[in-house]
């Protein structure tokens, strides 16, 4: 297994939109995915099912459908401008069937049967979400976290048979970047903006 | 920095709900904090903020409420059985006041306003308490993703003069394990059981 560390993973991770023809083999997937497991989920209940899909005619499928959302999206969009950047054409708008690998994340609704109504309810998937997108990381695969699919979820549902009460947490591509892989830094807003002490606002701790 | 392999962090995650005395200096908070925002999340917007709350009083008003939240979903609850380990007494609920740190994770909503709807509404924020949880982990500090407050939501953001538009979407305790870091392995359900391939259900690989 290529190991990396730990601060490695989370401060090289980017998002990877292209990726090259080379195939992922099964023994990359069990490692990711056995990663994927050991994420927290609330009570341990583990409510979630992850969905591989190789398939050309399926992949081709779900791209139309991210094709449509993303284009409702960036209708007004100037992809020259930075902020624009996440949604410039890539791979997954314009050939997902030829991304390697494509997984679903999904998790059964809590048994009230209530669809999720708030913010909590993607508490026990998208953790483990995450632990995917590390763990291909450190074996040189690239992946992002998208949810545009969500726009034709009822279809994507029927396509796959995936039953009324799960819901589709996110689609992840997976494979080797089209560009080699890149080590620049992400853009981020720096912590004395997003970490506040004790209060909502205050960005300096008293002592 | 403390730094371990990416798996071993994340094959060794454990719940801790219970903590040392044992302060967690502020270089600790940082190195968690930038790991948390190296995080992806929608469009690169970064809508997270993080309270970090050492404040006694503050935990202890968080811990009642907490605790109203915990005895409700217990009551009927055998604490013998396996499946009820993770909601068993713990300074959760018997001594938030004596928690170390606790870190709220903050979203601010999509600029139509509307609450969060689906699942996900949490795709952005809950990577990055991952990378929370994970990076805490490298430095030997024990946390638990936790949601219970959400109950007493309002009465959370008011006591934290966190805006209208801001969801709380996880307390994250923090704090060296009271009783030493464990290493056996959190259980899971197996691979077969929830890793599909091509169609739900389908749990081996056609060739």
């Amino acid at each position: 297994m290529n190991d990396i560390s730990l601060f490695d993973a989370i401060h090289s991770q980017r998002a990877v939109r292209n990726f090259s023809a080379e195939p992922v083999t099964d023994e990359a997937i069990t490692t990711i995915m056995e990663a994927a497991v050991r994420a927290p989920s609330g009570g341990n209940r583990q409510r979630w099912s992850f969905l591989i899909i190789r398939n050309r005619e399926v992949k081709r499928r779900l791209g139309e459908w991210y094709f449509d959302a993303w284009q409702e999206i960036t209708v007004d969009m100037d992809f020259e401008s930075p902020a624009a950047q996440p949604y410039r054409p890539s791979m997954l708008t314009h050939g997902m069937e030829d991304v390697p690998v494509l997984i679903l994340a999904c998790q059964e609704r809590a048994s009230d049967g209530n669809s999720p109504s708030s913010i909590t309810s993607g508490s026990s998937i998208y953790p483990a979400v995450q632990n995917i997108m590390l763990a291909a990381s450190a074996l040189g695969l690239g992946t992002v976290i998208t949810t545009l699919h969500t726009k034709h979820e009822q279809e994507v549902k029927e396509l796959l048979s995936i039953p009324d009460n799960v819901d589709t947490a996110a689609l992840i591509p997976l494979g080797y970047p089209a560009d080699g892989r890149r080590f620049s830094r992400s853009r981020r807003r720096p912590l004395d903006e997003v970490v506040f002490h004790e209060k909502w606002g205050k960005t300096t701790k008293a002592q």
